[in-house]
C-alpha cells in the first residue's frame, strides 16, 4: 500500500513536472518580446535596401581621406580595381573577342536601327559610346553592350504613335533621343535608390513568353525588307502585318530581294549549325553576318541589281557620333508620354541585360551587383542620348558570342567600340549597295535565340499559373502590341500572387507514427488522426478580410462532418471535444481575421467544443494578444500541436 | 578489448538503426503522393463553392417527390419553416417591434428619399415592398429592411452624373429604378452562384472608414436643408460643399430653418441619451423622430412659418406603390453605366446588410447563410424596381432598434410595411407642412451610429496597414467622392495582401532548449544557435519572381556575415558548413523561385557549403522534384529541421 502510494505520488510529481514544463513552454509563446512595429520594419527594410553593405561604408569612415576617395572611386568605377591586374595575355583574348564582337555587331546594329525606324548609322553610333561607358562602370565582364532587337522594336512601336518616322524623321529622332535620356535617368535612379527589385517584377516566365512573342513580331517586321514591300503597316500585331503582306502580294513584287535574303539567311544558319557541332568554329557564325554583308554588297554592286528592284541601304553618313544634346525635347505636350516610354524601355532593357548578365555570372561563379549594373546602364544611356545613341543594353546573342570567344574583361567592349568607330570613319561609303534584304536576314537569324521552347515546356511542367503568365505575355505581344503583352504579363503575375495568397486553404493534420509531428494527412498517408481531437492547419500565410470567412466556414463544415462521422461510427465513442488550430504557416492576421477566429470560437463554444492554438508566429500571437483573443480562448496557446494535444488530453483526464 | 569492440558494434548498430529511421522519414517527404493538379483544385473549389452542402442535396434525391418539393420550397422560403411554430406571444413582440420600427422608419425614409434626390413618397414606397419580400425569403430575424443613408447618397451621387434630378426628375427616377433593378439582379446572381465571398473583398477596416466618411458627407449634405439653401452643389466632397455653403451665406438666409432643425435635433439626441441610460426607454429614441415630425408640422401649420421662409415638404402623393415596370430603361447609351452603378450599389448594400445581420446573428447564436441572404435581397430589389422602390437593404440603426424592441421574427418587418402602407393611404396629406429642416435633423441624428471611433482605435492598435485602408477609404470619401473612397479601400486592401505576401522575409532559427524544435531566435530569445550550421526559415508563403532574388541575397548576406563573425571569434572553430532551409511556411514556389534556389545552391557549393531542405510542403516538394532540384542538392531533404541537423552532424562525423 505504502509503496503504491509513494509510486503514485512519484507519478503525480512527474506529471506535475511535465505539466510545469508544458506551462513553461506555453509561456515562451505568450511572453515573446513585442515584434518590431510596421514603421520600424519599413525603416529597416529601407535601410537594408539602400545600404546593403552598411558596415563597409561605416568602416570606410575610419580610414584616411585619400584612401576613402580611392575606395569610393573604385566603387563607382570597377575598372580601377581590375585594370591593375590586367595583363597582356588577357588583352590578347579580349582583342580577339572584341574583333569577333565587332564583326557581328556592325551588321546587327544597322539592322536594329532600321527596326527602330532610324537611319542605319544610328545603330552604329549606339555601338560606340554606350560600350565605352559601360566598360569603365559595369561589373559584368562578359556582357556585350549595344542596340538589341526587342528594345528597338519597342521604341519604334511606341514612338511612332507620337510622330511619323517617314514624314518627320528629324522630330521622330528627337523623340527617340529624349526617351533614351529618360530611360537612362530611370535606370540610374533605380540603381542609386536601390530599386533593383523592380526589375524582378517581370517574372522569369513572363519574360520567356514576352521574348518569344517579340521574336515573332520582329520576324514579321522583317517581311517588309525580305519581300521588298514599300507600303507596310505601322502596327506590330500579327493580324495587321499579315494583312499588309497579303495586300502587297497583289501588287507586282520583285523576287530578287526574297531570293537574296533567303540564301544568305540559309548561309548564316548553316554556319551556326557548324559552330554548334564544332566548338572551335565559334567564330564562324559570329562573322557570318559580316561575310554576308560583304558578299551581297559585292554581288549587287557587280550586277547592279538595284536597278532591277533590289532595295539597297544607299547613303550612310560616316564620321563619329554627332553631339545631340540640343535635340532633346523637354517641353511640349509629349514630355509626360516620353517619360512613360522611357520608363518602359528602362525596365525592359534592364530585364534583358540583368538576365543575361546573371546567367553568365552564375556560370563563371561571380556575383553581379544588380544596383551597380543599373547605375552603369543608366549613365551609358544618358551619355548615349547626348551623342546620338538610342537605348543600348546587354544583348543575349552578342554576350553569348563574347563569352564563347573567351573575353576576360570589358576591354572586349572597348575593342568593339573602337572597331566600330574605325568602320564609321572609313567603311560606311562601302555599304551603299548593301541590300536591305540582307539586314532583314541578319535580324531573322538572331531571332531563334529569343524563343526558348525547352524553357516553356519546363514552365508548363512545373507551374501552370506561370505558364499562363508566359502565354499571356506571348499572345499579348503577338496579337495586340508589345505594351499590352508586358501589361498582361505583369497583371497575370500579380493576380497569381493574390490568388495564391488568399486562397482559403485548410488542411487536416494527423500524427506521424513514432513522432510528435503532425502533418497533412494527404501529403503523408502514414499520418493517423487522434479520435476526439481535430487538428487543422491554415494553409495561407495571411488570414485576412478576403479569406477569413471562408476559412471559418470550411473549418466549421469539417467539424460538423467529422462529428457526424464519429457519431455514426461509434455512438459510445466520445465526439469531437477539441479543435486545435495549427498556425505555423500563418505569418500575419488582420482585424477581419481575428473577428472570424472569435466567431469560430463562439460557435465551437456553444457546441461544447474547445478551440486551442498551436505554434503561432510572432506577429500573429502579438496581435491575438492585443485583441484579447488569447484571454477569450482561456489561454489555450501552445508551442506545438503535440503539446496542445498533451494538454488537452490531460485536462480531459482531469475533468473525468 | 573484446567488450569494447562489442560495445562499439552495438553503438554502430544503434547508429545504423537511427540512420535507417532517418532515411525512412526522409523517404516520407520524398515519396509523398502527387498533389492535386491546378485543374483538379479549381474544380474542387468550384464544386465546394456551388454545393457547399453537397450531401444534403444528394440525400434529397432518395426522398419521395412531394417531400422533395417541400424541402426545396423550405430552402427558398424560410418562412415555411418558422411559421409553423409561430405563436401569439411571439406576434405580440413582433407587433410592438414593428410599430416602433414604423415610427422610426417613416420619417427616415422620407429623409433618405430627399438624400437620393427623389420625391419623398419614394422613400415610403421602399419601406413597403422590399420588407415584405424579405420577410418570406430572408434568414435573418432581426434585420430591418428599407432605404439607408449610405446607399441613398451613393445612388444620387452616381446617377446625377448621368441626369440632372432637378431638370429632368422623371428620367432621373427611371435611371434610379433601372439601376435598382441591376443591383437586384447582381445581388441575386451573387447568391445563386455562391459568390458571397465577393462581399468579403471590402475589408472590415475599410468599411469602418468608408462608413465614417459617408456619415460626414451625408451630414454635409444636410446643411442644405438645415440652412435652407436653395443653390447647392451636386458634388459630395467636403471642399465643394463648404464652398457652396460659404457662398450661400453671402445671400440673405433665413435662420428659422436652422433654429427649428437644431432644436429638434437636440430633442432627438436627448431622447437617445435617455434611452441609453435606461434600457426600458428604448422606444423613446425610436419614436422621437415621429414626434419631431408631428410637432414641427403642427408648429409650422399653426404659425404659417412657411410664409416666413421655412422650407416645407409640400405635396406628397399618397396611395400604394405604383407599378413601374414600364419605367425601366434597357436601351440607350447609359445601360452599361447603369449596370456598373448597379454593381457598386449591390456590393455596398450587401456589405451593410450582411455586416449588421452577422453581428446580430452572432449575438443571438445562430448562423446566417450569406448566399441565401443575397438571393433574398436580390429578389426584393428586383421586385422593388417594378414597384417604384429604390435600392433597399438592412439598416444599421433600425435593425438595432428592432433587436432591442425584442422582435422574434421577420413578422416585425411585415408589421412595419403594413403600417407604412396605412400612412401612405391616410396621412401623406398631413405632411404638407413638415419642414425640410426636420428631415435633415432626423438624418443627422442617425449619423453618429455610422462613425465607430472605438473600432478605429482598435484597428490602429492591432494592424497599421488595416488602419491605412480605413483612413484611405475615409479621406477618399470625404475629399474626393464616394466611388473613389471605395476604390481606395479596395486598392489599399489588395496592395496590402501583395506587399505582405511577397515581402521577402527570412528568419534565423535556433534550437529551443530541451526540445527538437527550431524557432525564430528573435521571437524566442531562449533559442540557441548551433555553431557551424545556419538554419533559415523563409517567412513568405510564396517564393516567386517578386521576392526570390531578395530572399537569396539576404540568405547569402547572412551566411557571409556569420562566417566572418565565426572566423573573427575563433579561428580554430569550424566555419559554417551547412545551411538548412526550413520551408515549413512556404506553400508554393514558382519557376523563378526554383531558379533562385538553384543559384543559392551553386554559390554555397562553390564556397564549400551544403544546402539542405527541411519540411517542405506538398506543392513545394513536388515542384522541386519535377525541377530535379532534389537531385541537384544530393537528396538532402528532411522531415524536420532537427533531423536535417542530425543527418548533417552524423555525415560530418563520417567525413572526419
Amino acid at each position: 500500500m505504502a509503496s503504491s502510494a509513494i509510486g503514485s505520488s512519484n507519478v503525480q510529481e512527474r506529471l506535475d513536472l511535465e505539466q510545469n514544463n508544458l506551462n513553461e513552454r506555453a509561456r515562451w509563446v505568450l511572453d515573446a518580446p513585442e515584434p518590431p512595429g510596421v514603421w520600424h520594419e519599413l525603416l529597416d527594410c529601407a535601410k537594408e535596401t539602400i545600404f546593403p553593405l552598411g558596415n563597409k561604408f561605416l568602416s570606410l569612415r575610419s580610414e584616411p581621406g585619400t584612401k576613402r576617395v580611392t575606395s569610393l572611386l573604385q566603387e563607382i568605377f570597377p575598372v580601377l580595381v581590375w585594370c591593375r591586374n590586367y595583363k597582356a595575355t588577357k588583352f590578347k583574348n579580349d582583342l580577339l573577342a572584341g574583333l569577333t564582337l565587332a564583326s557581328l555587331c556592325s551588321p546587327q546594329s544597322i539592322g536594329y536601327a532600321t527596326l527602330a525606324k532610324l537611319d542605319p548609322q544610328y545603330g552604329l553610333y549606339t555601338s560606340v559610346v554606350p560600350p565605352l561607358i559601360y566598360a569603365i562602370m559595369g561589373t559584368s565582364r562578359e556582357i556585350a553592350i549595344g542596340p538589341v532587337a526587342v528594345v528597338s522594336l519597342l521604341l519604334s512601336s511606341m514612338i511612332q504613335k507620337l510622330e511619323d518616322p517617314l514624314a518627320n524623321p528629324i522630330s521622330y529622332r528627337n523623340l527617340v533621343l529624349t526617351s533614351t535620356f529618360f530611360a537612362g535617368v530611370f535606370q540610374a535612379a533605380f540603381g542609386l535608390f536601390r530599386l533593383g527589385f523592380l526589375v524582378d517584377f517581370l517574372s522569369h516566365a513572363s519574360i520567356v513568353g514576352f521574348m518569344a512573342g517579340a521574336a515573332i513580331v520582329i520576324g514579321l517586321q522583317q517581311l517588309k525588307g525580305l519581300l521588298g514591300i514599300t507600303h507596310f503597316t505601322n502596327k506590330t500585331d500579327i493580324v495587321s502585318v499579315l494583312k499588309a503582306v497579303l495586300k502587297s502580294v497583289h501588287h507586282p513584287w520583285n523576287p530578287h530581294n526574297f531570293i537574296l535574303g533567303c540564301s544568305f539567311l540559309s548561309f548564316i544558319l548553316i554556319t551556326r549549325f557548324l559552330g554548334r557541332r564544332n566548338k572551335k568554329l565559334f567564330w564562324l557564325p559570329a562573322i557570318a553576318p559580316l561575310i554576308s554583308v560583304i558578299l551581297s554588297t559585292l554581288i549587287v554592286f557587280l550586277t547592279r541589281a538595284d536597278k532591277h528592284g533590289v532595295k539597297i541601304v544607299k547613303h550612310i553618313s560616316g564620321g563619329l557620333n554627332p553631339i545631340s544634346v540640343h535635340e532633346l525635347q523637354f517641353h511640349g505636350q509629349d514630355v509626360g508620354e516620353l517619360a512613360r516610354i522611357g520608363l518602359i524601355l528602362a525596365v525592359v532593357a534592364l530585364t534583358e541585360a540583368i538576365a543575361v548578365g546573371r546567367s553568365i555570372a552564375s556560370i563563371k561563379g561571380y556575383h553581379l551587383d544588380g544596383n551597380k549594373e543599373m547605375v552603369a546602364m543608366g549613365f551609358m544611356n544618358i551619355v548615349g542620348s547626348f551623342t546620338s545613341c538610342y537605348v543600348a543594353t546587354g544583348s543575349f546573342s552578342r554576350s553569348a558570342v563574347n563569352f564563347s570567344a573567351g573575353c576576360e574583361s570589358t576591354v572586349s567592349n572597348i575593342v568593339m567600340a573602337i572597331t566600330v568607330v574605325i568602320s564609321l570613319e572609313l567603311f560606311t561609303r562601302l555599304l551603299y549597295y548593301t541590300p536591305i534584304a540582307i539586314l532583314a536576314s541578319i535580324i531573322l537569324s538572331a531571332l531563334p535565340g529569343l524563343i526558348d521552347l525547352h524553357e516553356v515546356q519546363n514552365i508548363w511542367k512545373i507551374d501552370k499559373l506561370d505558364f499562363l503568365a508566359c502565354i499571356g505575355a506571348f499572345f499579348g505581344v503577338v496579337f495586340a502590341s508589345v505594351e499590352i503583352g508586358l501589361l498582361a504579363a505583369v497583371t497575370i503575375s500579380f493576380a497569381k500572387i493574390i490568388i495564391l495568397s488568399i486562397r482559403p486553404g485548410v488542411e487536416s493534420l494527423g500524427r506521424l507514427p513514432g513522432t510528435d509531428l503532425f502533418c497533412h494527412v494527404n501529403q503523408y498517408p502514414v499520418a493517423v488522426k487522434t479520435p476526439g481531437i481535430l487538428i487543422f492547419r491554415i494553409k495561407s500565410a495571411l488570414l485576412c478580410f478576403a479569406n477569413a470567412n471562408f476559412v471559418r466556414e470550411r473549418i466549421m463544415r469539417w467539424v460538423v462532418e467529422e462529428s457526424n462521422h464519429e457519431e455514426s461510427e461509434d455512438k459510445a465513442q466520445r465526439t469531437t471535444r477539441v479543435v486545435v488550430l495549427d498556425m505555423s504557416s500563418l505569418m500575419n492576421i488582420d482585424t477581419s481575421g481575428i473577428a472570424s477566429l472569435e466567431e469560430l470560437h463562439k460557435i465551437l463554444d456553444s457546441n461544447g467544443m474547445q478551440l486551442a492554438i498551436a505554434s503561432p508566429r510572432w506577429k500573429v500571437i502579438d496581435k491575438l494578444r492585443l485583441a484579447k483573443f488569447v484571454d477569450k480562448i482561456g489561454g489555450r496557446v501552445f508551442l506545438t500541436v503535440g503539446e496542445a494535444m498533451d494538454a488537452c488530453l490531460s485536462s480531459e483526464m482531469d475533468t473525468i
